[in-house]
C-alpha cells in the first residue's frame, strides 16, 4: 500500500483524480519510481525500446521460460490510483516476498510495467502489451494522434520506433511460460455479489473508431433553420442512435453490448456559428464478437443514414478493431484451485474492460485475478477497492506465481 | 481595399482564416495599425479604458454633436476579413474623402473602432459599444469566461475597469449626433434578391445560455447501458430539440426564430470514459422578443425534463439576454432618399446578427447599411463580398454621413 500510494502521488490534481497520459512526464515520473522500487527488490533490469519495463527474479533454472506477471502505470485523465498500478505494485510485492521467505521457483519470475494501457491520449490502448505480444501492424497506428495534434507514430519515431522494425520488440514466445494479471474490476459485479476475488474467463474487447460529420460553419443569427448544414445536429442524432441500439443489444442473451460516445469536437465551437464539423469518438464492446460486430455495422450504417437524409458528409475512421480473448483455462483451474484451498468466495467472470492480458494470450497462456471496485466506479477520481482485498489478491497472485513456476501446465 | 488587405493579413492562418480573439495579440496589433490609419489621415485619437478607439476629424463646429461611424476588427476563430473591419475601415474612408475633397461639414465627425464585437472568446458580444453606452451591468460579467478559464472580469480589472466604474465609459449622449454602421449582411437575401445595398430596420437579438448537465463519469467497457448517467446522450436530446422547436418557429409569422449549440464541452471527453459532464452554449435570436423569449422558455424547460428524464442534473446560466432593437426611421429615411437618387437597387429588411449599432441606438440614432455576402457565407473564411458592393456601401456611408452632419434630423 505504500507503494501503491508514492505512485498514486504522481500527477495527482486538485481534486484527486490523478492524471498520467502515456509518454507525459508525470507518467515517466511514474516509471522512473518503479525502476527504483525493482532496484531496491535486487530485480535485474531490462527496458525495451518503448519503454516497457521488465524486473526479473532469477528461479533456479535461468533457462526456463519465466513466469511474467505485471500491468501498467498510465492513467486515464483524472483517474484513480488503483486501475494498472495494483497489478505492478502487486507482482513486485508477490516477488519480494517469495525473496524474502526464501521460497524456491524453479522458473525465473519477471514484473513488468507496460507503456500506454490506456487509450486516454491518443485512442490507442495496449500499446506496449501489443507491442510485446508483435500485435502492432503499421495500419493501426495511422490514425493515432493525441488531442494536440501530436502523432503517435511521431513519438514512436522519436524512440526509433519505426514502420520496419515494429516487430523487433515481440517478446520471444518461447521465453515465457505464463502472463498473470493483478487488476481492479472496475464495475459493480463483485461488490453487488459480495464476492472479493473475481477468475476472468475473457475480454471483451473494443471495436474503436471516429466519425467525422462534415457540413458547413454558418453564421448563428443570419443562416434560416432550413438552410444550415449542421454537423453537431447530426452527431446528437448519431450519439441517441448508439445509446438506443446498445441498449437493446444489451437485454439480449448472446452477448451484452456497451456503446458509448466519450469525445466530441467541434469546429469552429463558438456560441456563435453553426458547428461545420463533428468528431466523435466511438467505443462498442462485447465479450461476443459476434454482437459486437454486429452492433458496430449497425451504428455505422446510421452514421451514413444520418449524413444522407441531412445533406452533409461522413468519414468514418477505424481506431482498433479487436476481438474478444479468452484467457487460459489452465491458469484459471489453478487460481480457481487455490481459492477453493483457503476457501475464499471467487465469481467466475469475463472482463468487460480491456488489460494488457488479452494482448499477452496472443504469445503465452494469460490469466487475470480481480479485486472488487466500490460502486464498480473506475477512470474517476472516486474509483476505490478495500487495502484488504488488494492483499488479498496480491496474496493470491503469488502462490499462483509460485504454482505455475515450479509445475506443468 | 488596401486598408483592409492589410487588416486581413493581421491573424491569417493555413487555410485562410482569419483569428483575431478580443484582447489576443492578433487583436491588439489590429488596432496598432487603425492608429497608424487614422493618425496618417490627420485624426485626433482618443482610446477610451477599454480600448475603443475614436479618430475624429473636426467640423465648422467643434461644440455640436458628433456623426460616429465605425464597426469592429475583432474576429472569430477562423473567420473572415470583412465581418467588422468593412465598417471601420469604410467610415475611416469616408472622412478620408471628405477631408481630401474639402468637404464642409458642420458637425465634428469620428470613426470608430469598438472593442470584442464578437463574442467568441467569452460568449460575450459587442463589449466595447455595450461600454461606451452604458449598458454592462456587473451580473452580465459573472458567467464570462473563455475556454482557458480567464474570466472576462479579470480582464477588465487589469485595465482598471471594475463593478464599481463600469458606467464612467459611457460616452456622453449629448456629445453625438447619430451612429451609422457599414456592415457585411452575413446572410444570404441580398444575393438572392440581386440587391447591392441593406437597409436595416431593426437588430435581432440573441437570448444565450449554458446548459451544463452533470451525470456521471464511468469506465464505458464495464458499466452497463442500463446503469449509466451519461451527460453526452442528454445533450444529444437537447441539441435536437433547440433545431426542431426553432424549425417550427422559423415556419411561423410572428417573427423567424434561429437557434444554435455551437459549442459543447465534455468531461473526461476521452474514447474509454462514459462522459459524467456537458457544457452546451446556446444561442437563439429572432426580430420578435415575443417568439426568441417563449422558444428560449420551452428550450430551457425542455433541457430541465430531459436531466429528470434521465436522473442527472442540469444548470441552466444565462449570459446575455437582449430585446431586438429597432433603428432609427429618421437615418433609413436619409439612406433610402440617397439610393433613389442614385437609382441604387436596395432591400428594406432586418439583421439577423447582433452589431455595435444595437448598443449604440441606446444612446443616440443609430442607422445600419448592408453589402451582400457572397452565398451568405460568414464567420468562415470563405467569406467573401464583392469590392465593387464595398466601395458603393462607403460611399453610400459618407453621403449620409454628411448629410447628417449638415441637416437637422
Amino acid at each position: 500500500m505504500r507503494d501503491l500510494n508514492a505512485i498514486g502521488r504522481i500527477g495527482i490534481g486538485d481534486r484527486g483524480g490523478v492524471t498520467r497520459l502515456v509518454f507525459s512526464i508525470k507518467e515517466l515520473r511514474s516509471r522512473q519510481v518503479l525502476i527504483h522500487l525493482m532496484r531496491q527488490a535486487g530485480l535485474s533490469i531490462h527496458i525495451d525500446a518503448i519503454g516497457n519495463i521488465f524486473g526479473r527474479f532469477e528461479g533456479n533454472d535461468p533457462r526456463a521460460p519465466a513466469v511474467l506477471a505485471g500491468s501498467h502505470l498510465d492513467t486515464v485523465i483524472h483517474g484513480g490510483k488503483y486501475d494498472g498500478p495494483v497489478g505492478v505494485i502487486g507482482a513486485l510485492e508477490a516477488i519480494r516476498t517469495i525473496r524474502e521467505h526464501k521460497i524456491s521457483v524453479h522458473s525465473s519470475l519477471e514484473v513488468v510495467c507496460f507503456v500506454g494501457e490506456e487509450s486516454s491520449r491518443f485512442g490507442f490502448s495496449t500499446l506496449g502489451s501489443s507491442l510485446a505480444a508483435g500485435e502492432v501492424h503499421p495500419r493501426d497506428l495511422a490514425n493515432a494522434v493525441d488531442p494536440q495534434g501530436t502523432k503517435l507514430e511521431t513519438v514512436l519515431g522519436s524512440l526509433g520506433i519505426s514502420r520496419h522494425n515494429l516487430k523487433s520488440l515481440k517478446r520471444d514466445p518461447k521465453s515465457l511460460k505464463a502472463y498473470l494479471e493483478l487488476h481492479i474490476e472496475q464495475g459493480p459485479i463483485l461488490e453487488a455479489k459480495g464476492k472479493r476475488i473475481g477468475l476472468v474467463t475473457s475480454i471483451a474487447a473494443p471495436s474503436r473508431f471516429k466519425v467525422i460529420f462534415k457540413g458547413r460553419a454558418d453564421h448563428s443569427g443570419t443562416t434560416p433553420m432550413e438552410m444550415r448544414k449542421d454537423a453537431l445536429v447530426a452527431a446528437a442524432l448519431f450519439i441517441e442512435y448508439v445509446e438506443r441500439i446498445c441498449r437493446q443489444y444489451s437485454a439480449m442473451e448472446k452477448g451484452r453490448v456497451v456503446g458509448t460516445v466519450g469525445a466530441l469536437k467541434i469546429e469552429p465551437g463558438v456560441i456563435n456559428a453553426v458547428p461545420g464539423k463533428t468528431e466523435l469518438s466511438v467505443d462498442i464492446r462485447s465479450t461476443s464478437a459476434q454482437s459486437k460486430d454486429r452492433v458496430a455495422r449497425l451504428v455505422k450504417a446510421q452514421a451514413r443514414a444520418i449524413a444522407r437524409q441531412r445533406r452533409i458528409s461522413v468519414d468514418i475512421l477505424t481506431l482498433r478493431e479487436e476481438d474478444p480473448v479468452p484467457l487460459d483455462k489452465r491458469l484459471l483451474r489453478v487460481t480457481r484451485d487455490l481459492c477453493d484451498a483457503k476457501a475464499i468466495d471467487y465469481e467466475i467472470m469475463p472482463s468487460g474492460a480491456g488489460h494488457d492480458a488479452m494482448q499477452m494470450a496472443k504469445i503465452t497462456p494469460a490469466g487475470m485475478i480481480f479485486v472488487p471496485s466500490k460502486r464498480g466506479i473506475s477512470h474517476n477520481p472516486l474509483e476505490w477497492t478495500d487495502p484488504a482485498d488488494i492483499a488479498l489478491g496480491a496474496q493470491l497472485l503469488m502462490e499462483t506465481m509460485i504454482r505455475v513456476a515450479n509445475e506443468k501446465l
